[in-house]
């Protein structure tokens, strides 16, 4: 098979997953759902800035898509807490798609509230494949380096809100700050980046004001 | 097109790679090169590894092929250490494939030594495509969290050999080591699983001893 053939395969496939996200996104909005893609590199803490924010969400209901390759540890700490949970496992696949969205979002029988969507770990794919989502909300790490922005533009380019999470250990890692800044901003004008830690609860106000912002309008 | 159709074509690309990495293992043997894959997640430590590696590395030559979506700070870096290294950037793609290390081998003129082929920062895509390399070292990090196995298997499985990076931060972040181990070893019987850290150089002796019994024989 030519290599053009391929390439063009390869865009239907992604044409496709775009398409479903497009009416997967409408039904939200009809259902006064909020959808919030939960991006971020394996370990960023991702699950534990949920934690932090849904804690702090008042008169809106939060419901949770876990996206992981293999495991549910994060869901089962999810339902712990009484929030509306379910689990996916691509088994193997390095991002969510939007058929698999689809489907849990007709599952969980959403209205009226926030849904996060916590993605597979990884910077890189689930920046360029929509799920439905309102907005994208990455979650970067001071103990990953300030140089993310630099080598991973994509997440950090389409980010709506950037949590800087991990602050709790800025006086033991080599962090510039400055840099990292630079980084966003020569890609994204707009993104608020807030400094959070998941051990410190730092932060997490803010983010969750700016949720709130959003699921108001 | 129809689903079935989608999949075989994108085996056929799996299985093209598959191949080109065979016959790139093949001519790297023949000139006397060790090559290791050089995995693990965004801000992993992957070139501070490297760089401890081949500041240790004993009459052998180093070579260091960098794999990054953009950006070249770390080819910089290494050659700055007077390490013969050259930047792949993907523009975009989650990991490395064999075609574009069979041509960086091509340019890199190698003979009799090691080649460290470091991944795009991905704890997923990366395990799953062959670029030619004798071994596949994984560096993970206590900053990640200990569940790390059980979320991305396939990397843990695939491993010859695994770095704990940022040993030096394990008084101040929750790291479960009998229950990241018990995880590895449920997946992997054989890789020495190796605790360093590139800020106090803890354990990169014993890497190169692993290392070196490898390109010895």
């Amino acid at each position: 098979m030519s290599e053009n053939k391929e390439i063009e395969i390869l865009l239907s496939v992604y044409d496709k997953n775009e398409e479903i996200a497009a009416l997967t996104n409408t039904k939200l909005t009809n259902s006064g759902i909020y959808a919030i893609n939960v991006m971020g590199a394996p370990g960023a803490g991702k699950t534990t800035s949920l934690i932090e924010i849904v804690k702090r969400l008042n008169n809106v209901t939060p419901y949770v898509i876990e996206g992981d390759i293999e495991a549910d540890f994060d869901t089962k700490t999810l339902l712990a807490l009484g929030v509306k949970a379910i689990q996916i496992n691509t088994g193997g696949a390095c991002h969510l798609d939007s058929p698999l969205i689809d489907k849990a979002v007709e599952d969980l029988k959403l209205s009226n509230g926030v849904l996060f969507i916590e993605n597979i770990g990884n910077l890189v794919c689930p920046a360029e494949f929509m799920i439905g989502e309102h907005a994208k909300l990455l979650v970067s790490t001071v103990t990953e380096g300030s140089d993310k922005p630099y080598k991973y533009p994509l997440a950090f380019e389409k980010a709506d809100i950037i949590l800087l999470n991990k602050c709790d250990l800025l006086p033991y890692v080599d962090f510039d700050e400055e840099f990292f800044m630079k980084g966003v901003r020569a890609l994204n004008k707009n993104a608020p980046v807030i400094k959070v830690s998941g051990k410190t609860e730092e932060g997490f106000d803010e983010v969750v004001s700016w949720i709130m912002e959003k699921v108001k309008k």
